[in-house]
């Protein structure tokens, strides 16, 4: 765990110098001084520029220094050229954070990122905390600090709220600031990042939740240099019951290729994101809108149950079962109403489709009655983690409003922690006097059913496993480099990872003795970190039986090894027992330059090779994650035993897979790659084994 | 091709009767003289009602009868059991057309079904053109005629414009009119077709091709009866230029289950339904805004060019990003600018990055000069199908506002074929503005450039291939049901579909006389009609080589079905070269209830069975569409030669499958399915056959 660093004179400054403060309005040293000030910040206010005397009404400093006063945020907005020099001229502790507006830095190439790591190891020698460069500043909404030169709160304030947002791009951050207004939604803090020499997204994340004002936290990233800190702060996140939903460049190719020319420091790879936002319970939103509606959504359901299954109620069945299309898409179920509340709603309306979706038909329009007594009836039955209800142009009726206030007080008050989303068209003032009952209103239903779907499935469960210390304890050979098979295995082995069974022999004799300890048909195979392709030169045979047979196929792998490859260094010789009738899978670790020792797992041949069928999670991860990652791939049904085939034994995948997790994550550092091709899966109950394995340390550096 | 029937009594009628007219304002039988006096229409109305004298200032009549003229469109308003009897009364020939409000009829169950017979029965009689029952209605926007009960212009009339829509189903039809209104859309005919006893969704399409005010068509469908109508409908739409966007519910199970319920007729497969837009050029839409999206947009850019790539210029380069991220979703291709062209952007902003996306930073907000000389740049290299552009917060500013106006209008003027999206924050009056010149905007960029990517990669090639007239002397065995396995290769034999050469022996001589002609390694299969599992019981042989192992292989297959299957009729043995190193391929035939013959086609093994890996497409198609259809599998990858192995002949299946496909056509109504397993694609350029098949013909009934 990393220490979460104290950013209270950064986020919550009592005292703001602006050096570069400008007197003409639009300017960027200007904008902090007037929304500081039209807006009400009570801490003190410092205007530094040597050419003025007084700017916007305060008085202005021409140095830093020439500041009597301690201050706890300066505001950089100056010049690249002139930024290091500004804060040189403070005294010595007297800054202990700074908001760098300015660009040229490291986004502009080397030169700017010598100045970069000017302004970074002044920062580190004064202990100041930075914020940027290149970054559009902070918002803190409660406390009207605005260090930002963002003309967007020009156009209109954002209400103080339980919303904290961070972005690493100030333009997305002013648009999404921008969005935020036009929705109604209240922030908290509005945090951009910029260049992030020092204080980073996941810094941002790990302060918001040390927030009391803040619950949910929307972040927006195009990269991550730290990957620890990033789990720390989701992982701090999830403990907090604070969401995260986080919109992450570069899920395509197309689209990394634009993040990696667009930021410096390309990190890692997608798929790893995927699974890091996955396995610390952060929902990733795909485009603005989602961001947006799922960031909404959760400060709004703050206490929405985890309960996989949707109630949904229509007046036009049509529509109910397109509503039923987009919650099977979103792996949402539609369990039925009790027998007895469906025959209740038919005696009402005889023609209505009391199943779920639940159509009332038109008829409802009529007798606004039946919309409340059924939607009680559903959410009664308990087994709906949220309600959808589809109103058709009923929704937009000026006669219907004050039904449908009474429909979401009513549902809100017996059932406030259950998500209710009206598909209606609505004017935003009525929107927002649903929002406040605790409903949300939605124009398109299949929009509501995919931000339910997100908010409800999202993962809350605990972090992973503790590790066993077992794994510790783990004897290697000597050397470094490449091991050969049966070291890897041993490594394995230790690892609580299941191997084949083998022996390694060195004569003749020790082979049959060997086989016939097996006592069934043996595989062997020669043993030498020379011989690559062991099979194409005969150092392969299968399916031996008997004392003679494995006597003579000893002979003949060694007389192979010795003609094609006679400077070889020969280990011996494994001796294994043949492994029947399993489904091949394949396992893997390699490290992510970011977020380190990251697990594979896919099934043989094409499914890995043609398909690309895999899934990931990042180490150490518990056997029930492991479960989960199995199921992920579309080859799962076949480990199921589709088609007459016989199940196989998916626990002793998943507990392979954990405890090469747990090898992965205690020898982090030690080794660059593992393969486990094949790991057979033996019929169910019977387990599963490691065949052949390649483990390769981490090169001596 | 089926004659569309002339629907302009209907839909463009003279002289309207409304039978149940109501005095009561807001009563069913009282909205349409509402609306149609209240809105203009100036044709004759005359209401119908025994109980009155005048409805709203209109003489009534009594029944239709003692109206003495002839009417074009008779609207029913009075309940299902009087609605008959109401057409009943009027004089043969008198009424043209009716749209029935009513519901009561076959959505609600047997009873209600026998009257809608009796409705049908009677309007056939008299040729009497029928919408609905059970629907809302229709408007035709530009006529001023209302002949609906639904109160939703009341809140507002929807302008007169150049999209139709018909939907079957009134709510969802309601809905779409309230959302139409919102988005400040431009209606010809808004249609709700409810149970369709007569006129249907396809009849309406057919109808709006014909109407000259209609360029773009929305249909929401919920089932289909009669696909050979859709399907005509659908060439007309794409044969006038007039695009289509159809949302159809029921594309996953339980979307589907409720649609069922929903509907009286469940039609078809959804996958069906889904290739059967694709192979007819309309577009599906999945969600209600993705279905104003793409109809909106159509509406607009409606000379989109066919070039699937796509020019993104944004001021975030991370948000150019995202974008890229969305364009690589929907297989947009991202070319980028010719080099002069990026060395001009970076001689302007020299942080630019100048590829595509092309991220002209916030610096260009200052300069917007620079925003249209580098959109022109990239639109006069000329590779892309269409432009969109990100202006973050900058798009809301007051002050950029008229330089965002000439930025429009310039690009329009100079390129107006090339849709251009702004994703931007903008008040609807601006956005009008906008799209007045051409331009669209959006909020979020990502539903930008899905809505773009469904325009320009619509499919606008022409109607498949004409058939050739030589599958239709296929010569047929006797007899009916299950053809043999040599019955069913000759088949497909004589339609083009490439076979394994086999010979059928009947004495142990010919078979080795066969196999000497063949000269190569050979497979000998018992052909019977009576043995099913020809493996288990010893009646097929792989790899059998030479006159003498031949002859013993005839006598041991002989032997063997002799003592395993007695009594069965032995159609002799197929004696066919062993065919090398191919990979696995199905096709097959089905006949869909709605849409007629459909073909299959996959991968063999895992991929059909596993993975469920298959395309489809209605039959007959060309040889084009049978290799978009192979390219659709996720196993293509092998077939093009992934890892090492050989390409394979991607042309022969092609065209095998092209032939099937018209076999399939020409004898549609006399098989009821084919089975091709395993079609073998041999290595590129030595094609591919057939070497096992079942063809299942019509048992006659």
């Amino acid at each position: 765990m990393i220490s979460t660093p104290n950013l209270d004179k950064l986020f919550s400054p009592r005292s703001i110098a602006i050096v570069g403060a400008s007197a003409t309005l639009g300017k960027i040293g200007a904008m902090p001084v007037t929304l500081l000030q039209s807006n009400g910040y009570t801490g003190s206010i410092y205007p530094v520029n040597p050419r003025a005397t007084e700017i916007q009404g305060l008085p202005c400093y021409s140095s830093l220094s020439k500041i009597e006063a301690d201050i706890d945020l300066a505001i950089i907005a100056v010049p690249a050229s002139h930024a290091c020099e500004a804060l040189e001229q403070a005294r010595p502790g007297q800054i202990a954070s700074a908001v760098i507006f300015s660009s040229g830095f490291s986004e502009t190439g080397d030169e700017g990122h010598q100045q970069q790591l000017r302004l970074q190891t002044l920062a580190k020698e004064r202990q100041i905390q930075l914020l940027g460069p290149n970054c559009l500043g902070y918002m803190n909404l409660r406390e009207n600090t605005y260090a930002t030169f963002s003309p967007a709160p020009l156009g209109g304030i954002v209400a103080p709220g339980s919303i904290g947002m961070v972005t690493q791009s100030g333009a997305f951050g002013a648009y999404a600031y921008c969005m935020a207004r036009e929705r109604g939604l209240g922030l908290s803090f509005w945090i951009s990042t910029g260049n992030e020499s020092d204080v980073d997204v996941a810094d941002c994340i790990s302060w918001l939740v040390q927030d009391p004002h803040t619950q949910v936290i929307m972040a927006y990233m195009e990269g991550c240099k730290n990957g620890d800190k990033l789990k720390d702060a989701l992982s701090a996140a999830r403990k907090a019951s604070k969401p995260v939903v986080i919109t992450k460049i570069g899920r395509t190719q197309s689209g990394a290729v634009a993040a990696a020319s667009h930021t410096a420091a390309l990190a890692g790879d997608d798929a790893v994101y995927d699974t890091l936002f996955k396995q610390y319970g952060a929902i990733r939103a795909h485009t603005i809108d989602e961001f947006f509606n799922i960031g909404h959504a959760l400060s709004v359901w703050n206490k929405a149950p985890a309960i996989s299954s949707l109630g949904i109620m229509s007046i036009s069945g049509g529509v109910g079962a397109l509503m039923a299309d987009e919650a099977d898409e979103n792996e949402l179920l539609l369990p039925q109403m009790p027998d007895a509340m469906q025959e209740r709603l038919l005696k009402r309306i005889p023609f209505a489709s009391p199943r779920n979706p639940v159509d009332v038909t038109g008829q409802a329009i009529t007798d606004p009655g039946v919309f409340i007594d059924t939607a009680l009836d559903m959410l009664e039955a308990g087994s709906y983690g949220a309600l959808t209800v589809f109103l058709a142009a009923a929704g937009s009726s000026e006669a219907l409003w004050p039904h449908i206030q009474n429909f979401a007080r009513t549902l809100q008050d017996r059932y406030p922690d259950t998500p209710l989303a009206l598909c209606a068209l609505l004017p935003p003032e009525r929107r927002h006097e649903l929002e406040k009952l605790g409903c949300l209103t939605f124009s398109d239903p299949s929009i509501a059913i995919r931000t339910i779907a997100a908010i409800l499935k999202r993962n809350r469960s605990q972090p992973p496993a503790v590790i066993a210390n077992a794994a510790k304890t783990i004897i290697w050979p000597e050397g470094n480099g490449t091991l050969n098979e049966t070291d890897s295995l041993r490594i394995l082995k230790q690892a609580g990872v299941p191997v084949v069974p083998f022996d390694i022999v060195s004569s003749k004799s020790a082979a049959s003795a060997a086989a016939a300890q097996i006592n069934v048909p043996v595989v062997m195979k020669i043993i030498s970190p020379n011989i690559l392709h062991k099979s194409d030169m005969g150092g392969v045979k299968l399916n031996i039986q008997g004392a003679d047979s494995v006597g003579r196929a000893y002979d003949e792998i060694m007389a192979s090894a010795a003609e094609h490859a006679p400077n070889a260094q020969i280990d011996g010789i494994l001796i294994a027992p043949m492994v029947p009738n399993g489904v091949e899978c394949i396992m893997g670790m390699h490290r992510d330059p970011v977020f380190g020792p990251v697990i594979m797992f896919g099934l043989g041949g094409v499914f890995v090779e043609i398909l690309k069928d895999v899934s990931f999670r990042l180490a150490p991860f518990s056997k029930q994650e492991a479960l989960e990652m199995i199921h992920e791939t579309r080859a799962v049904d076949l480990l199921k035993g589709a088609r007459g085939r016989h199940p196989a034994d998916i626990d002793a995948i998943a507990e392979g897979l954990a405890a090469l997790s747990q090898l992965a994550h205690l020898t982090d550092g030690l080794i660059d790659s593992i393969d486990v091709n094949p790991f057979i899966a033996l019929p169910a109950g019977q387990g599963a084994m490691a065949l052949d394995a390649l483990v390769i340390r981490k090169s001596s550096s």
